[in-house]
């Protein structure tokens, strides 16, 4: 591929549009947004009235008037439509851990004999697992990476899975594996942190049952955005969850003793939502309006193919499977991995590094070109070539890389 | 008392200099401080620079340039001074109910057996424990309103309890509550929601050992600001709980198999922390500095009684106790304590309304005087007085009173 085959292919882009929205700082080609969405600008346009208007000015009454109530259900329906999910299944709230624990404890509440998580999958899915099982005496394992529910132990009923993964950006087939939990007998909670805002995902058709999701990532809510919560509306008013907070209560301002939860997925909310926090990603949704979640996947993938057409002449190992079978981003090893990716940094592409040797890019089409991308792995190339990320300033590591 | 009186009441107010930090709209008397505290500039200026700039430009890399990853415990170090407890003995992040379980559901993994909160405590402290009890197994029970550990029966260890109640304002004696727990071989969760920053709270000194506390209230930290937990320090080391999420993690970065805490209090961190609201929770924060908690609860107090002064005339009943047992707040009992407090609202004068007939008032010492705070309470004399409280948009019931 040249520069300018490239360039073709941003003709016709129907994220010109979307684009626009975002104000990435110049001269900067982001390829973190599988990590850190930046801010469109509804997001910081919603943050900065719900602060100083709604905050600021009118004060107690926003709960109301601005329906702050309400947020967390309507951020939750913002949601609901990129992800295939049907009307009131989805609320926005707490992080993914928190909301893994209470999907995770409320079926072994409701009798579910333990859990599981695939071995490298994101961490604080198993750690959380963890926890929750030092405290309820449920069994959990780890079991094979890609295994899915086929490779459940008899005596574990619950998979925690993701369906892009953080790391290598596999994309699990959601309707084989929800078939596969049926004749298995089985119940998978899907974490859908890289790959909601991303993926054309279709939890409804596909059968899924219970999902939790990341509102920082490509949905691009800020750093430590709300996450968020789904549920299949027939298992929803059955299900009891331990963080039985106030906010999930039938009538929360009633100040009754004895938990009475709200109907729907409503009883996920625990403690006052992070009205401030939620405020920003509910605008941040609003670039999503009108958007075909299906060109948003089929975008990605080819900017994934384009950034690899690039890179080719070095030759670098992907872990990252093919477009087809991969969600927004690409990973590529090199034992110098971490040095790259700081030299690219301060030349303006940013990617990320996870250890002990995988360069990460993402590929997120609301902002990103072709040409952009195509100019970024060429960068990477000339790096690798010229051997400047030997210099001694990029060995450094940082606390979060 | 006279409007003179009470004016000459705010002469050498100390909080001259930081009522300035507070920008209340124009002819407002905020008196829900303690519901939602109002934004002090830097609060605002805080999210401001977070959203654009760490967030905007600087990207992903704010993690280490801007610090986000220590923002959780530099937000506890301001909290920790105001509650009287030692350097990294406090964490911000999450909210009140899910710190409580994270608490809670941590003494019980150590082998405390069965929680309890007194009958008509804060509701969610009450929520909370029963869905621990219901995951865990551990009993759960309401005991007497205000028996302390003393009514708990001898198959409950844990009791979870306002350091000042939500309702009421009655201040509860941390010290000797703590040492009837050393006798009896209890524990004490304390709730400082209605305490921290209002309160002159003396934690280490008083020989507290878990507490959570709300970010939103008299921190001013923004609607649903991240709460915070205290625990302390001799304690936190062997303490494991189960929303062990990757930010509690020993190395999250090293993206491992199975869990590690970090040291101390940075275990209670489970997800990703919400940096928007933290930044405006840690701006807010610096409209202590240098301000003392001995001062604060002084005039908070003082405060009460002018406003109790200027209602007098009503004879109303009140159900909180004298200023020297009694939190920021103080709440008067009418049968249409309802629409009263709405009238109040129409003329400019915001407190609120707790079911079935209080109403109540709350009174924050960084930004109000003694003078408009007895304005404040002839506003509520006349209204009374004159019935226009009768009028029928004042009785419409909103979602949150």
């Amino acid at each position: 591929m040249t520069p300018d085959e490239a360039r073709m292919l941003d003709r016709d882009d129907p994220f010109a549009k979307t684009a626009k929205l975002f104000d990435l700082p110049h001269g900067v080609i982001y390829l973190d947004g599988n990590s850190l969405g930046p801010p469109p600008r509804p997001a910081l346009d919603a943050l900065a009235k719900t602060a100083q208007l709604e905050w600021g000015h009118d004060l107690i009454a926003s709960w109301n008037s601005a329906d702050w109530m309400g947020l967390p259900m309507r951020t939750g329906a913002r949601i609901a439509r990129l992800i295939g999910a049907p009307d009131n299944s989805v609320i926005a709230g707490d992080s993914v851990s928190v909301n893994l624990f209470k999907l995770a404890a409320g079926l072994v509440m409701g009798g579910a004999r333990g859990v599981a998580v695939e071995r490298g999958d994101f961490p604080t899915d198993g750690y959380i697992m963890e926890g929750l099982s030092q405290l309820s005496g449920t069994p959990f394992t780890y079991i094979e990476p890609g295994a899915g529910v086929a490779g459940l132990p008899a005596d574990i009923d619950v998979l925690v899975r993701s369906a892009v993964h953080y790391k290598s950006a596999a994309k699990v087939d959601i309707a084989a594996e929800e078939r596969a939990a049926g004749k298995l007998g089985k119940t998978i909670i899907w974490d859908l942190s890289h790959a909601a805002g991303l993926i054309d995902l279709k939890l409804e058709r596909d059968g899924a049952k219970y999902a939790v999701g990341c509102g920082y990532k490509y949905l691009n809510g800020g750093p430590g955005a709300p996450a968020f919560i789904y549920c299949r509306p027939d298992l929803a008013d059955d299900f009891s969850q331990p963080l039985s907070g106030w906010m999930g209560h039938a009538t929360p301002f009633a100040f009754k003793d004895g938990y009475k939860p709200a109907g729907g997925v409503s009883r996920f909310a625990a403690g006052t939502p992070a009205i401030l926090a939620m405020s920003a990603l509910y605008g941040a949704l609003s670039a999503f309006d009108g958007v075909d979640m299906g060109k948003v996947e089929a975008k990605a993938r080819a900017l994934g193919d384009t950034f690899l057409a690039a890179v080719s002449p070095l030759g670098l190992q992907t872990i990252s499977p093919p477009s087809a079978e991969r969600g927004g981003h690409v990973s590529l090893v090199h034992e110098h991995g971490y040095p790259i990716v700081q030299a690219l940094i301060a030349e303006g592409v940013i990617g990320d590094f996870r250890e002990p040797d995988v360069m990460r890019f993402g590929f997120a089409p609301l902002y990103l070109t072709h040409e952009a991308v195509f100019t970024a792995g060429e960068k990477l190339v000339e790096i690798v070539r010229s051997g400047r990320y030997r210099e001694p300033q990029f060995s450094r590591r940082a606390a979060v890389t």
